[in-house]
């Protein structure tokens, strides 16, 4: 897959008008730019610069243990090992393709984008000091953000084995979820169902899956506890495998009913067509170009709309390699998201859709699907839900 | 472990005069300082600024969803929740506590102590604009390099028992080697010996263990081949288990007797006893204060006083979490190593010697030993390899 995704990049670099495009890194095994799952399956101990450029050079400057290792790999077609300092050969390979413009991998608002560590964009000014090229440094924010969004036909192959299993574990954990059962016990048949298939979950075990039931549970990104579900309990799961390095993450919820009662109390189920019809609403209205705040807009303002209160959390992010993956997602213009509401929408890019609303007696309603963009609007990866689930006594 | 390194952290801020220590960092399961290591066993989503003070206080700032395993974790006094920005809630702590210097996790020459990623250093001097705090932000490579070289008993203890087991299964290993066999047939034994004692290795296991077999091999950092153990070669191992997240890291060299013969040919006897000479000199030299490349240059000039060429990278690294750990190494005064080779050694760090050498017709010799340091010098903490050791036909 790496030659493929170094070829897109060749052609982004082209699209966006940046010369060169380099991953600079160094004992990548502590800390891992998360680049390099795309342009190299290994990782470096020395200072290491990978560099692709818009007329399709590939060049790897690296130490000199690691050079075997890079010629087995295969995707550089130019190799250049050292012993005691990246320097010199960096700054001739600079001389000798004089890029107008370098972009390296820092974001504000993009973490996967942003794998270059402070010392070592320090480092790399130090080695370019006292030539042009210290001054033409830039983000390689929207060129990292387009090679991880644009899904090739392989990554969507990934991404849609990834979501249809873990539905497949969703349906076999409706069967398993009783009243009596605690949120442990649950989390624990479903992590029984990844590893029987020799797979693994798609973010921390600590909190994937994370299961909840009924009133005044966390709600988010905490670990299952020893509470037991009980009649008129709301339960949620959140949950993805991960599948050949690809991530799903869904979000499901049942209503668990009373002994003798056959349907879900009208105010939950009013709740749940509410959440439902949001998620539609939003998938239905994205298109590429659209920005990601106003895809947020939409199933926010439904939901004060209808007198709920509005979720305190984005809409729905980028899913890939990483479960919160890309550089822009379905956010609202709060400080923290920073840019990364404002990015448009583009073709091939995969996005949750999860808006989420507490009710105080019943416990959270959520609901999370995975949808891809195409040129003339969104289309579900993942199988909708389209009305509450029931557990029955 | 949580709060002994932390506390241990409250006395290192107040020996280097520094008033407070900040690990800033989002989505640390995808770029995870390693700091994290020491102060929280969890990811963050969100920014989050975890603070340590010198006079001991413990703050954490994460986004709301974080809290509540926060709480669980309970290693911050203070922990405070937000929704939309960290910015308000950190200008507000720093305003209270006036820190005159605040360390953050960038370093030019340690990973370890290199965290801190450049789009977040630049949010972070966004969030502090306009106050003073901006230009109180210093590089915390001290404190990191003292919290991760001094290890408490119990880190001792980890390590100890690393060397301990990967001992035992380079000794297993030596009954498995035998002329015929290819070097991933023996890395694939080593493998089934980590893995029955519910273990895994310490490094990327694409090369750990790294296993070479006769002159003209690929020598460090390169995966096991179908290359056959042969008459009269060296075999070199390089390896080591992580026992509860600490790592061991060794190397030792066997030499293989062609049928009939009983002893290694002279040559081969004579680089193997300068090298481990070098090795117990540099060993028997070592004292808190002095520094890494004065150990360094011991063993290197040894060699070369001898006759044989000086190897091509440091003497030796320290150990912990992290293969590659801590500051300071036993390194040259190569621009690649930057300050790391000027640092002093200091009690409680642990670190490799592991010289090399190539003999073109039998392969390369190395021996690769861990020291911890002492008041009054070092200590092996593995069982130190005396003579070469031989594979009989």
């Amino acid at each position: 897959m790496y030659k493929e995704k170094i070829e897109q990049a060749v052609g982004i670099l082209q699209e966006k008008n940046i010369d060169m495009w380099m991953t600079f890194v160094r004992e990548s095994a502590i800390m891992r730019d998360p680049s390099l799952s795309f342009i190299a399956g290994m990782d470096f101990t020395w200072q290491t610069a990978l560099i692709i450029t818009a007329k399709g050079e590939t060049i790897a400057i690296a130490g000199q243990y690691d050079v075997a290792s890079l010629e087995t790999l295969g995707t550089y077609r130019e190799i250049i090992g050292y012993v005691q300092s990246v320097r010199e050969d960096l700054r001739a390979v600079m001389q000798r393709l004089d890029p107008k413009t370098i972009a390296v991998n820092y974001s504000l608002s993009s973490p996967t984008a942003d794998g270059l560590t402070a010392g070592m964009l320090m480092n790399l000014r130090e080695h370019l000091s006292g030539t042009p090229y210290q001054d033409r440094l830039v983000s390689a924010n929207e060129i990292v953000s387009a090679i991880r969004g644009r899904k090739t036909p392989e990554e969507e192959r990934r991404m849609r084995e990834a979501t249809r299993i873990t539905l497949e574990i969703f349906e076999a954990t409706g069967q398993f979820i009783r009243i009596g059962r605690s949120e442990k016990e649950i989390a624990d048949f479903v992590m029984n169902e990844v590893e029987s298939r020799g797979l693994e979950v798609a973010w921390d075990p600590a909190h994937c899956p994370a299961v909840y039931s009924g009133p005044g549970t966390a709600g988010a990104h905490a670990s299952p506890t020893e509470r037991k579900v009980g009649p008129t309990h709301l339960v949620n799961m959140d949950f993805g495998v991960k599948y050949e390095g690809y991530c799903a993450d869904l979000q499901r919820t049942w209503y668990v009913l009373p002994p003798g009662e056959s349907e879900a109390p009208a105010e939950v189920q009013r709740a749940f067509q509410v959440l439902q019809t949001s998620v539609d609403k939003t998938a239905k209205a994205m298109k590429p170009g659209l920005l990601g705040k106003e895809m947020d807009h939409i199933s926010r303002q439904y939901l004060l709309d209808n007198g709920y209160e509005e979720f305190p959390h984005g809409l729905g992010h980028q899913v890939g390699r990483e479960c919160h993956d890309g550089g822009g997602g379905l956010f609202p213009e709060w400080e923290k998201y920073g840019e990364a509401a404002r990015m448009p929408l583009e073709v091939g890019q995969v996005y949750t859709i999860e808006p989420r609303m507490t009710l105080p007696d019943y416990g959270v309603v959520t609901l999370e699907e995975e949808v891809i963009v195409r040129e003339n609007g969104a289309e579900y990866l993942s199988k909708p839900q389209e009305t509450l689930w029931l557990i029955k006594s």
